[in-house]
């Protein structure tokens, strides 16, 4: 039988940590005199409340969490997040007036996809834009590994959650400790922030704008406090965002090791040096196609919307300094084939992973060589290591998967009258947590125009595309709730 | 070291064989006082000595054919027959005037791709409209098998040449005696060839429209005699052309079976209820697409558009009925999809094949019970039998490596001024030997447009596509050569 209990148990946590939260949001409103404290400071202690009444009950459950146990809560839990997290959009009044797009707009923030409905983000109270830009750095490095760092108590099931919600094939621990490995990362991640803040800020931005965009940068999210994205922005700040995007696609360990000066963990990990070559070579092919096509824009300025476009797709951000979709058509198909990278394994980037891309890459080449060599063993090496069977085999399936659920929400997207372009840009920009597409949901574009049915269906994309598909997906499956 | 005498003793063998077809061409346009009997002739007789010659010089070698040998000679034989098979086109004075637009059409013909550079088919000679649809008929079964029919001498290291021809993961004997298998496969193919001329014919075609849809319908190849493909013909005709194109998607071994009134071995074939049922689920889907937006229509216009639009691209053989690139935005992404479905093994059709769809779907199901339940083994089950783990790792190696070189492709195409939907189209229509595909390649096109260089890259897209990647694509590997 699953444990139920353990379940509404660490759903009533995390709804207090999330109304502790949302409850920051508040003083903002307040501060640049917007009429929607109140509501806000609401929605916050109703949240926490809930929360409350939840432990109450459950407090004294038998805490012991399994397999199915991690499962339930870790996609509960965001679901949950997101339920609730909309609220402060719905009450404000100078929000999002119905419940739909307000659940889209924060399950697209928590997943740190930065698809918007918002058709006039500027107009909105610095209290919800504060809120917006927080769901995505929650969800960046993951709700469930935050509660581990400020709950030690949860270490219990710790490591099924931790495995459950952190992206990629295998994850690595910093430490045995499970909590002491979340606060690690924790503590990384606010370092980069805090670092990235100064910057925007010593670049002229106003400190409210630096920290929302640092939040979303960090998070790989993508939300902006305009609605044109960093388009107006200095060249000054678009590098240092396209500096920081770049960092918040490498996994966060090795940032972790580079700050303890250990470069040489660092550089001999494959992962990181493929990640940074798809970098340099699509911005220098991209690079070239807008010289070639556009040459009174000047090189600089050429070189910079390529390297912005490039690793804000590559890693997921989402964020723009120019309408891309109407770039020369080989600079757009290599932006939607970059939409399938993702950025590394254990960084806050969405998508199918870096890792994965070379070990399907790498496979392919191999197989020719089993083709010649049928009795040889020819292992698929990472680091110099052989790569288990078992990886390779649940790799090539994740990518299998990954595509027909793609494929299939295409053909769902098509049903709402949407062409094929449109239909994978959107569906592509949400499962892989991206944001802008192409077609009808491009950079300058937004994702109000979709149906009710459509908006859940691209909400449930990104929830299993944040969380990697199975962790979702198993739920559904009829082993799961066979004893 | 490869044994490259053998090699260029078959290559001389398979040319002389490419002779007599050629010469039969002749006749035709003798017989309806068509100007180009003599250069055809000529290009025949050729074809022939050029053949002979090699057969002078290299019959005394040492006939060892193994692994390698095997993958070379079935390589450079579909690119030797192209070669020349594109000379009657130039020297006939009534074809096609440049060697690449030639060769593309003859690739497009012995790949039963269908895809051509043509403008106004009906101006051609029928010598060369016989030729075209001949080029189609002889690639559909393959030239490699056909030879092990002719020459039996070739049988000693038939098996080779007939695993790198056939397509499908396991190809299944009929015989024990590999030329014996062959030879009932062109039997039966003969015999459903047949039927159809006679069907088409009763229909009211011509005897010599007949004969070349008859021909191009078995292949999946899809040439037509007329620039408006099947759009004219009866709803009779288009139900005969329907039911041979299903047919052709079929393993010609389970024909075989039922010839013989194996009934039961038929309907216990996974792979064939699995391709029986897309058919009826997605011929129902752009039905009722079809119905709902175009009222006037009427129901049976609109199933026949969809059944026949259906079998035709997920046989790949490229009929058209209508130009599906009008039709509702969910219609034409179904079809999209079905480019990547492809026929049976052991099919004339081509791109991906049913076998490898089902094998990859079931695969990511039971990799959600691997999930909870990660020490039990888990098979994936095709006829109720457990299927070895090293094919499903060969299966999602193909599938991905698939992936690899469509995205590969549609980046390649985009380079040429293609859109994201003409890119995806021209490549998914050639790799997968579908012949028309969406945007700039729709059905009611053709792919004249494209540059000499795009056009020997689809035309090599096209030859990996049928020999189903590793065949040629091993060739390329360092491995390949090394002793």
């Amino acid at each position: 039988m699953v444990n139920l209990k353990v379940v509404a148990f660490i759903l009533s946590v995390l709804l207090m940590i999330e109304g502790a939260f949302m409850l920051m949001s508040a003083p903002l409103s307040l501060a640049y005199g917007d009429l929607d404290t109140i509501p806000i400071l609401l929605a916050a202690l109703g949240t926490t409340l809930i929360g409350f009444i939840l432990w109450l009950i459950f407090r004294k459950c038998n805490k012991t969490i399994g397999k199915r146990e991690g499962y339930i809560i870790v996609s509960l839990g965001w679901i949950v997040f997101s339920l609730f997290g909309a609220i402060p959009f719905i009450v404000s009044g100078q929000g999002i007036p119905n419940y739909t797009d307000a659940f889209f707009e924060t399950i697209s923030g928590f997943t740190t996809t930065g698809a918007s409905v918002l058709k006039d983000i500027e107009s909105m109270s610095h209290g919800l834009l504060f809120w917006r830009s927080l769901t995505q750095w929650l969800g960046g490095m993951g709700i469930i590994v935050l509660s581990l760092v400020i709950l030690p108590v949860l270490g219990i099931g710790g490591m099924q959650l931790f495995v459950a919600e952190v992206p990629g094939p295998v994850p690595d621990k910093l430490h045995p400790r499970i909590n002491e490995t979340a606060k690690r990362l924790w503590g990384i991640y606010v370092i980069f922030t805090l670092a990235e803040v100064i910057l925007l800020w010593l670049g002229g931005m106003t400190l409210f704008d630096a920290v929302n965009h640092s939040f979303t940068t960090l998070a790989t999210g993508g939300y902006s406090t305009r609605q044109s994205s960093i388009i107006d922005f200095s060249p000054y700040i678009q590098y240092v965002i396209t500096l920081f995007m770049i960092i918040a696609g490498i996994n966060f360990s090795l940032s972790y090791f580079a700050m303890h000066l250990r470069f040489n963990r660092v550089w001999k990990n494959e992962e990181f040096r493929s990640y940074l070559s798809f970098i340099g070579v699509f911005t220098l092919v991209v690079t070239l196609i807008l010289v070639f096509n556009n040459r009174e824009q000047g090189l600089e300025k050429s070189f910079r919307d390529s390297i912005f476009q490039v690793v804000s797709i590559m890693t997921t951000t989402g964020f723009a300094t120019a309408n891309y979709i109407k770039w020369a058509s080989p600079a757009i198909v290599i932006l939607v084939v970059l939409m399938f990278f993702g950025g590394s394994a254990g960084s806050t980037g969405g998508s199918i992973k870096i890792i994965r891309v070379i070990l399907i890459l790498k496979n392919g080449f191999l197989e020719l060589k089993r083709l010649i060599h049928p009795n040889a063993i020819v292992p698929v090496r990472i680091d110099r290591e052989a790569v288990h069977p078992t990886v390779i085999t649940n790799v090539l399936a994740f990518v299998t998967v990954y595509i027909m659920v793609f494929v299939i929400g295409v053909i769902v997207i098509s049903f709402q009258g949407y062409d094929l372009q449109s239909s994978i840009g959107a569906v592509a920009a949400t499962l892989g947590n991206i944001g802008p597409g192409v077609g009808a949901v491009g950079p300058m574009e937004n994702y109000a125009h979709f149906s009710v049915f459509g908006k859940w269906f691209l909400s449930f994309l990104m929830l299993i595309g944040r969380l990697e598909l199975f962790t979702v997906l198993v739920l559904f499956s009829r082993s799961f709730w066979k004893n």
